[in-house]
């Protein structure tokens, strides 16, 4: 029976309270089929196993073919070389857990696994914004900073699976304070933590005139400390300077490390993805322009927007899997 | 006659001032034979080309066997690529110079060309303190300061050849003005003309005490205009106050840089080359604890120095040459 000889990849997510399986057929730029299943309270890593397990043995049971390989992202460190979790940022029970070596028992298929930010990386380089690109800086601004790299058509994850980690370097020496302990990261200066922080410290230390921050208090109901990110960049849309300082000060910073990451490995291109880099023409002008001016003029990287949005780690994780076929 | 059959390889360093030549066998650690040429006033390409040729010819015609490769280390951007040399940055006539299809055509054997950095960072890679390591970030801080990173054992040179230019990430905003035009870059704070150059102002300025300066001085025969990085080195050690200010700025504005870079790619080795990295024990401590202070805990990165000293770009050109065969 020729459609049971189908070959099939399975791309596995699993994000912090929500785990999404698919099926695609090599080759193919389109799900076959595709499943989440949202972590209750108090779910733990075994929880998250079996909910995966059984949520992948649906997707194949309802597609028949012959499992070639399985690609898996995870939302926290990962020793990719072993294809152990070393723990999640999110839930307990996951540390130092033998994630490839268990999905190829019970799966029967080879399996890659890495980090989200690596596996968004390779996602937005072989499906999204860094196609036909021979290396590819993936940077996702959002409540953090996290990043990959694609070089040369892989994953480049460094010795110790940290690669990518532009978030806790400093370019503003004794800004913001961050929470690894340094001040000025770019995660501190540019991230929507970060923003929130240096917003709700500015209205608590007063406003200077009606356009300085009179509009952000009103979007938080007058509340500084319901501040956030979001409300940041809408009242700089709408014209308060105070807003306007502190988003375009955040996009500078992160123009900083970008331009300093150009110097260092000078990528042909930079994805940038996170809801912080929907904040606007003007905040993308000023992460360019500032990380022009901080890379030598001889690299040309292109800094562009992430095509993939929330999906890039499952896109990238279909990559993986047809990496190993 | 069996010694015809041997396998040679060719190394070839153009310098600034001297072009160097070598014979290995493929597999051996120890030249079979070597050669240098230094380049008179108003030499300029055709010079540099012709000298080179005929030391080549010579080191050839004294070592029968067949020539199975060459590899080029060039003192100024390359496009590896193409084996195109972009310009010298020492004399002219050498732009846009198809140097490999050059060599290739006057010596018929396959040419691999890249720039100084990158290759010495092969060379200390393959044959000198990097050994054994599956990534080398190479940094050499001498009059500049230059970088080139072997990521899987290969050169990785960027989309625009530029990759490993830590020399022009800003550590200190506002510092030192740079000759790129930015300030506080990690040339200026760390290298040789940035130290010298802070050390002439701080003495213009006038010194303080007894211990401020005054050994400084007396080194370069009371003239605050003479003064070197190595004479501050000097005085540092000393017990001059101001030098050792200087001398240890120096070094915590190499270590923000390199721990930017730790957190960015995750190599598993650093190798320090060039005459700053002699200035003494204290200077090599302040730049592992001020790499270590900024990159992330779980990256765990060696800081050595450099094996090869000024013939790790030759030796990087032997590892070029033997990547060939």
């Amino acid at each position: 029976m020729s459609v049971a000889t189908h070959q099939l990849l399975l791309a596995l997510d699993y994000g912090g309270t929500k785990h999404t399986a698919a099926l695609l057929v090599p080759g193919e730029q389109a799900w076959l089929a595709h499943g989440r299943v949202y972590a209750p309270p108090g779910a733990d890593g075994a929880w998250d196993q079996a909910a995966m397990l059984r949520l992948a043995r649906e997707l194949l049971a309802q597609h028949p073919g012959r499992l070639a390989a399985i690609g898996v992202s995870f939302g926290g460190p990962v020793d990719a070389g072993r294809g152990v979790v070393r723990l999640s940022h999110h839930v307990p029970g996951w540390e130092e857990t033998p994630l490839r070596d268990r999905l190829q028992a019970e799966l029967v298929a080879p399996v890659a696994v890495d980090n989200d930010a690596n596996v968004a990386a390779l996602g937005e380089w072989r499906f999204g914004a860094g196609q036909a690109c021979d290396s590819v800086f993936y940077v996702t601004v959002s409540t953090g900073v996290g990043g990959g790299w694609v070089l040369g058509g892989r994953i480049w994850s460094g010795a110790d699976g940290m690669a990518g980690e532009i978030g806790h370097n400093v370019v503003r020496p004794g800004g913001v304070p961050c929470v690894c302990g340094k001040a000025g990261c770019v995660e501190a200066e540019a991230c929507g933590w970060g923003i929130a922080a240096k917003a709700r410290r500015r209205l608590d230390e007063g406003q200077k005139t009606k356009d300085e921050g009179e509009r952000l208090l009103a979007l938080s109901g007058g509340r500084a400390d319901g501040v956030t990110a979001q409300m940041v960049a809408q009242a700089a849309a709408e014209g308060d300077a105070l807003a306007q300082e502190l988003l375009y000060g955040a996009a500078e910073a992160l123009g900083m490390g970008i331009g300093a990451a150009l110097n260092l490995m000078n990528p042909q291109r930079v994805v940038l993805g996170g809801g912080i880099t929907k904040s606007g023409e003007r905040w993308w002008q000023i992460v360019r322009e500032t990380a022009r001016a901080h890379a030598l003029p001889q690299t040309r990287a292109e800094i562009v927007p992430a095509a993939l949005g929330d999906d890039a780690p499952l896109w990238g994780a279909a990559a993986l899997a047809q990496s190993l076929v």
